[in-house]
């Protein structure tokens, strides 16, 4: 069986020696304390490591069942979210005035990483009330929020996000759900939505669904679409629960993973539900959701692979196979451990140099975040707006793939439910699809955060590059060359392919929409690699400055230097591919595929 | 439900354009005009469309059970295996003294193809007796030929092979299942087996293990290793079936997929068993079936994403969602097809560019087979031997990627299990794993089979690379451009990559060994590089002949043309790590993982 630790000094390293939490001049950051920081993560990785992890198999195996139009949750959920709920880790961010804790988004976002590493499917339960709150908070009627905010920052409801129809998904304007005005000021809302996560359950006293819908006499497409609260059960006026409102499950999905959520397909037929924010611009606050719900996708991206490394990395010290082929390591045992191949190395040094490297960029991420809310400061948010969709892209397509490397280290038993590590490839492979598939994401950054306020935010990245590089640069050698260098040089790299979308993209978009899935993860290289060498330059002045843990730091400038040196070649590969630009990806008639 | 067409016009291109294999003066190639394997390939390719792909999703759904220690098989499987029997597919290249059709290697591959998309878990069941019937074909004395392969041509008797152990995989030296002389000249075979896929089923009516154990007082390790027939049932002189052997089922693992095959714990108690070839020699019988199983393999890996992206480019023609960006494509519709997104096309035209350059590899690959083993060519004996972990470890590690590639066409659809694709992935993992995990490969390639014969056969490869560009280059400044120069610059990494293997593997194993699996990566490239331009080059021919099918020779040179712009610069990439040498990947002491 699979077992988690959460990695308490790499989460504070990024918090405190990375990101100087506790200095940085954003309300609420002053308390960020290492004491502080590493009491909130202490705990959350004990309720993760001792309650969550042992139910992710249990929830894989069981998966929820439908019985008589009720959904069931897993054996050991409900006892599991009782004790969530009363640890106050729903809220964590969440307002005061709501039952909120009123932290920092960081925190809310480090606090979450051990519970999605431990069981992203039942972590999925909170989240996606979290993400219904935020819609809610920002856009909803003061009434709205005294109603529904309270129970949700405890989850003692919880909430989901519906867009998707059978025959509509990125596409939201093909939507056919509506939603006919009453006289009351509410409206009648019918209309069935599929891949609604979390969309029904056992473990919640109500469920406010979000549901995209169309009023009768609005515009076409997109720009007729509303938001609307659709609670399950109708809330009194004294806030007790009432009536059963119109909203039915139609069935659970059979999934790849992630079985401990339930998928369902929800059937609204006259149910009851009130207008969020204005008629027909409800995709504004569906993008508040989605842009922080994209950036808990791109946690739960290097989450799963964290885990399935902590696993990858005890089996290769316990699996004994053939001997080190420079001399026997372990000659008092049969056959050495397979860490001493440099194969199993270059798979271990992979994943865990993409981990850290992607920890540091969503904590990052959140950093920003917190700044562009809480300093309305509008270079942040321009800049977290270009990279949410690398985060969300990049982060779970490679998350994936290093949970799929770290099943590799097992052979046969990774293939074997038994051993947990094809668990963590399946429900990791889910994040690659929701929240927009990562080609969305792709189309996404070039086909509109690029230009984006006329490019600004891309320069600015650049320009963050190139005045680190010269801030740094001449201290120490070994720094320039290992991190300095090769970041300059991916940045380098990731320019030229800007520079041809803003060149050939103006005589035919394909050209730059050809090349779009490559930039977004040439954009992830670049900020891994950026992020390495803040990490690196973190830990040269952590052992400067003689820190006692001298192995933790030089772990952490060697893990640097592998991804400098052995990943961000990426680079130049991408590059290529995108200077063909459109013409070998279009030339096939759609026929001739 | 996903639907497979067998590619018959692509699998004739490759048997005929490609390789000329009526003309090559090979015994049993003469046979092969293309009439000839037309009818085959197509009758193959109905039985697996009309027989074999709607079992697919039954095996997955239902698996195998145990029952009072027998194995079932799903519903239907046994009735679609009589088929296969009855249609002689089963022997397809046996020696027609065994009741085979004695034809080359090259159309037995070619056959297994359509099998191995429509239903992989299924066809093992006869793929394993295949292997099984090599070796003790290649290695039993004559009373074992004549009491077994007669059987295991038709597949009335079916064929395992028991290699792992629960402590030992890779390291078979480490083995512990004990075979004991008796009297009468046969063994007492006492051990657990573990991962035996068809280990058990009640589709034969006995089965034939193959079984790897050592004799008590050999010599240690891998050199005490033996093989020994054990059947399921003993086989009476006059070849009736009589008592139950020694072997039970001890369960049958749960998997990611391939839930269809079922992979058993096999338990060997005083098991009566018969020793194949010499005593203490197990391991090269062993190895006469792994080589045949890996490109088996390989095979699966591409197979699995044919399939993958058959459904793929359907679903891509059949979903509506956004528009053209350079114009409507279908303005009578709500949307366009998602396949005139660029993104999706560089999706499909991975997928395709793979799958057709892997075919033509796989088919090359087992002509090289029938050139060794029917005309004794040592240079073909050596190239494939060098090849085979490419084969391998490239098309399954790529066959899987682009098995999730075609999911991920899907959007949340390619999540849910209703639709297959989940399972074409799920099934393609496992050929990563099996018959030698990819990373085994890395080190058979580098470690082996590089500096065989004084690296003899790669020198061998990089003057057959340069003869083909200095015999063709100069006719076509397209083909020159377009094919030949990317192959040349890829060819010339790999050369590149080979010298520091050279130079810097003296100093130290490590510096080779830790870019071994980059090196299989870019050996793969350069091979499909090199196939596509052969590719190209018929193509070519065929159009200047004045082929009636120009769409379809037009198709193949725009797909070829893609692969080298937009594949092969991936060499450069793996060059650059590879040329990192071991320091970075050797860096950590196993304690700070």
């Amino acid at each position: 069986m699979p077992s988690y630790t959460a990695p308490l000094k790499d989460m504070q390293f990024v918090l405190h020696d990375v990101l100087n939490a506790s200095e940085q001049n954003i309300p609420g950051y002053d308390e960020l304390d290492r004491d502080f920081t590493a009491a909130v993560i202490g705990e959350a990785g004990k309720l993760a490591s001792d309650v969550l992890m042992p139910l992710n198999a249990v929830g894989d195996t069981e998966g929820c069942t439908l019985e008589n139009g009720v959904v069931r949750t897993p054996t050991g959920f409900r006892a599991a979210f009782d004790q969530m709920r009363d640890g106050g880790w729903t809220a964590l961010d969440c307002d005061p005035q709501y039952g909120g804790q009123g932290l920092p988004y960081v925190m809310h976002t480090a606090a979450q990483e051990p519970f999605v590493s431990a069981n992203m499917a039942f972590n999925m339960y909170q989240g996606l009330t979290h993400g219904a709150y935020t819609a809610i908070y920002m856009h909803g009627s003061v009434a709205q929020k005294q109603t529904y905010l309270p129970k949700m920052t405890t989850c003692e409801w919880t909430g989901t996000m519906n867009l998707t129809e059978p025959h509509c998904g990125t596409d939201l304007g093909l939507m056919r759900t509506k939603a006919v005005p009453q006289d009351d000021g509410s409206y009648k809302v019918t209309g069935q939505k599929i891949f609604i996560s979390a969309g029904d359950h056992d473990m919640a006293d109500n469920i406010i669904h979000l549901v995209l819908a169309k009023i009768p006499g609005g515009p076409d497409g997109i720009k007729g679409v509303s938001l609307f609260i659709v609670p399950k059960f109708i809330v009194n006026e004294d806030g007790s629960l009432g009536d059963r409102n119109g909203v039915s499950v139609g069935k659970i999905e059979e999934k790849m993973g992630i079985h401990g959520n339930a998928t369902c397909v929800m059937n609204y037929d006259d149910a009851t539900g009130y207008l969020v924010g204005e008629m027909h611009k409800g995709m504004r606050p569906m993008f508040t959701m989605m842009n922080e719900a994209r950036l808990g996708v791109g946690l739960q991206g290097y989450a799963q692979a964290e885990v399935a490394y902590q696993n990858a990395v005890a089996y290769a010290n316990d699996r004994l196979q053939g001997r080190d082929v420079t001399g026997a390591k372990a000659p008092e045992k049969s056959a050495d451990p397979i860490i001493v191949h440099p194969d199993i190395r270059r798979n271990l040094m992979d994943q865990k140099s993409f981990v850290e490297g992607a920890r540091a960029f969503t904590y990052w991420g959140a950093y920003l975040i917190d700044r562009a809310h809480k300093t309305s400061d509008a270079d942040a948010d321009g800049l977290i707006s270009l990279l949410t969709p690398v985060v969300k892209g990049f982060l779970t397509d490679k998350g994936f793939e290093m949970a799929v490397n770290a099943q590799q280290v097992y052979g046969g038993h990774g293939y074997i439910e038994e051993w947990g590590m094809s668990q963590f490839a399946r429900d990791a492979r889910i994040a690659m699809i929701y929240e927009g598939a990562n080609g969305i994401q792709a189309l996404d950054l070039v086909g509109r955060k690029l230009a984006q306020d006329g490019g600004k935010h891309v320069m600015a990245f650049f320009d963050m590059i190139k005045t680190f590089a010269s801030e740094t640069k001449g201290q120490d050698e070994a720094f320039d060359r290992d991190f300095l260098e090769p970041l300059k040089s991916a940045s380098k790299d990731l320019q030229a392919a800007s520079m041809y979308f803003m060149s050939q993209g103006m005589k035919n978009p394909n050209n730059a929409l050809a090349g779009s899935y490559d930039f977004m993860h040439m954009f992830g290289h670049v900020c891994l690699g950026y992020m390495w060498a803040r990490m690196g330059l973190a830990a040269s002045k952590a052992l400067a400055d003689g820190a006692s843990d001298v192995a933790f730091y030089e772990t952490k400038l060697a893990t640097g230097r592998y991804y400098m040196a052995r990943q961000l070649p990426a680079t130049k590969m991408h590059l290529a591919r995108i200077e063909t630009g459109a013409d070998p990806v279009m030339a096939l008639e759609a026929a001739n595929f």
